[in-house]
């Protein structure tokens, strides 16, 4: 593995959940693999979950670490050539990347969407920038369009708590008080699509996500209904990404939040958030402290997805 | 031990300074007990010397470490159950904690007293949240009405520059232009009041401590007269702890900075200050600067005090 | 060596060039040397190359690191006796430095000039108040005056790319929108005047660096003249140091960027700068991008350059 932004990355899925699983029994069986290579990780925005459980897959693979927060999702660095850089860019990306390259063995990149341009974020253009300069692989830590280590998990996650061979695995909107990226059900529907599951996405007219990552994924748009017998609920905010709606909330609509109504219909479904949470907005109090919430288990396995793409990309050197 | 915040916590006080004063001499003999361990630190309030010595007490055990600044002091995690959080907290306790708790095997958590609720502050609201949610050994680097850490070092600094085995120990309140926690003087009057010394503690009218901390403890109005004797003097400035007056200063009188005037009616004491130190407003220049300063020892002590605290949570495990 | 300031401190250059050339064959060859002992980078400044370059260099040796950042620039500490400290000085240096100085082996500290005062930025005050109370070696991680870890990257560059035994080497200002300190072109010199080089600068009239750097170098304001038959061409952009006009910008103007219409009169120059770098202001795209040009080379080396030195200061502990 010589990147990693999507699904397609890990090659055969059931391959890289078995080692997922293996690495979670011994996480400190590969620190050999580590010894003497530098993790660098670029954060443009903040980062709780990604930040401690990236560095501490690093450290467990026996790597030195380096984390360097860019001034707060403020892209600061010129990406034309010709212009006479006499502003506010104090540097340009054909400099800045290859030097971060020059200083470690492997970079994870945090870089947000920004929303002031559909094309700018649906390019990946700067985890690409880093892709194409650095000399380094790369790996997103949640890029514009995806977030590739949280759907491992939650594919991880999945597996270790499905009652099922093929359980049915629904994506759904909820209302959220800003207007947040698709990275998250983007890269949940990339993997689920790959994944031996029932998958149905469920959101309010005017959501629909990008062709790219839903492919023939059903779509649902009666929550009720798509509920129906699930075996795991995955509630996400998102911001329409359709045009002339990019980055737009179209709906608040508290009847999405997922509740003991919603869950009553579903095969004593398992409830899934990629947290932060925002509480009876995304999800009641009832539900996500229900026996059948998983979402703390799911944020531990953010370490085991980590671990797992940061050690084949070792490998791969 | 499981959790550290009071001088309780460390037991029997003779053998946690034996067990100091032994790692003191080979800070480095223990590190195969933190190999495949991490500790995180959380600081949700800025940090110098807590930081570089708890840190370095950590990899002196041979652990990973990881720090987290939270919105310098901004503690924006919802608390309540029922809120609709569609405001500026984006997330709740009951999940940020327990996952912060996933990536780590110890929790140091820096959170000092807002003086914005005395309730708030003395129920040690923040870090009982970490004890109870993050299912790790949680320390304190600072709380709000303790700072066992330094308290601990104090003990550790009197314990080697001690000449009488009962030394008088005198706790001194002294001016400063802004309102501070009582946190290092109430986990100094804890500790004194388990120790083998003879604790005075003096300040003007007002500035009475929680019965908590003082306990059976000499309070003496009379500075001179507090002083007299004094084999160690500690000084500090702490807003007052009274109601209704708790948060507020009562008083700058320089008369109370501790200066040759003072020291001279002492047994040649030892001047000990948890710093940073306002000189001038605490101490004069000529007492910091005396050889009987012990101030910078007294820092240093604080990484043994960090890692015999570590030690013990690690052999807890 | 104990301290690392000035060109100075490294001795004999052919021997240090060796072992750096040496080091970068190896650069884990020397783990064991600095096990057990921990570096603490301070910046008072923002950095991004030398953090991660030192950081790295630092972990190569087996070390543990610590980075404190502190406010940005604000050097908030008191340096005088006798001040009542009742104002937004928190701590006096006499505390703070020896504090650091506690909880490691070895300081790097980063401080630039700040153009208030050209005495207080000459003296070098703050790196040299952590020379004197820190009680530990303390190496430049760029000072006011000085950047003798850039310098010494360049040296070892233009070692590895020379093809004549005594290569021409010219220093050229350029122009930049900010006014920028002169410790880049001041350690170049430095070193480029103790090197086996022929040395020359140029720039416009008013911006002649100060002697203590200069020393003999040839100096020639005929930029075009300088360039003829040079082997590299290390441009810089700095603000003025004679007096009246330290600190200002004195010219912008654009005939001085370099560019092929200059390179065109070298010998096949190569183009050198120790970044960040404005494009079309110190450099056109064009030369900046051409074969010739070894600005990455050279940032790789600031890891090398990095290593000697602390591998020195650990040697003599």
């Amino acid at each position: 593995m010589k990147t990693y932004t999507n699904v397609k990355d890990l090659g055969n899925l059931q391959d890289a959940i078995k080692e997922a699983l293996e690495i979670k029994k011994n996480r400190y069986a590969y620190k050999n693999i580590g010894e003497n290579k530098t993790l660098l990780m670029v954060f443009f925005n903040s980062s709780l979950r990604t930040r401690l459980s990236t560095q501490k897959a690093g450290m467990n693979l026996g790597m030195n670490t380096m984390v360097l927060d860019i001034n707060q999702g403020a892209w600061k660095l010129e990406t034309e050539r010709g212009v006479i850089m006499d502003g506010d860019k104090p540097e340009h990306i054909l400099e800045a990347i290859p030097v971060m390259g020059c200083y470690c063995d492997v970079i994870g990149v945090r870089a947000f969407a920004n929303f002031e341009s559909k094309e700018f974020d649906y390019q990946e253009t700067i985890i690409n920038q880093f892709i194409q300069y650095s000399g380094k692989p790369v790996f997103s830590m949640e890029a514009a369009t995806g977030h590739p280590l949280q759907a491992f998990a939650d594919l991880i996650t999945i597996e270790e708590y499905k009652k099922t061979p093929r359980p049915k695995v629904v994506l759904t909107w909820a209302p959220h008080p800003r207007a947040l990226p698709q990275a998250v059900p983007n890269s949940f529907a990339d993997f689920m699509n790959e994944a031996d599951v029932d998958f149905v996405i469920t959101h309010p007219h005017g959501y629909e996500l990008a062709e790219k990552f839903v492919r023939g994924a059903k779509v649902e748009y009666d929550q009720m209904k798509a509920f129906e017998g699930a075996d795991f609920i995955y509630a996400k905010n998102w911001a329409a990404y359709q045009d002339p709606n990019y980055g737009k909330i179209l709906s608040t609509d508290r009847s999405w939040t997922v509740s003991e109504r919603q869950m009553a219909v579903t095969n004593n479904a398992h409830f899934m958030h990629c947290l932060p949470v925002r509480r009876n907005m995304i999800v009641t109090d009832e539900v996500i402290e229900s026996p059948q919430s998983i979402v703390i288990p799911e944020a531990a396995n953010r370490e085991i997805s980590a671990q797992v793409v940061i050690k084949r990309l070792l490998e791969n050197l």
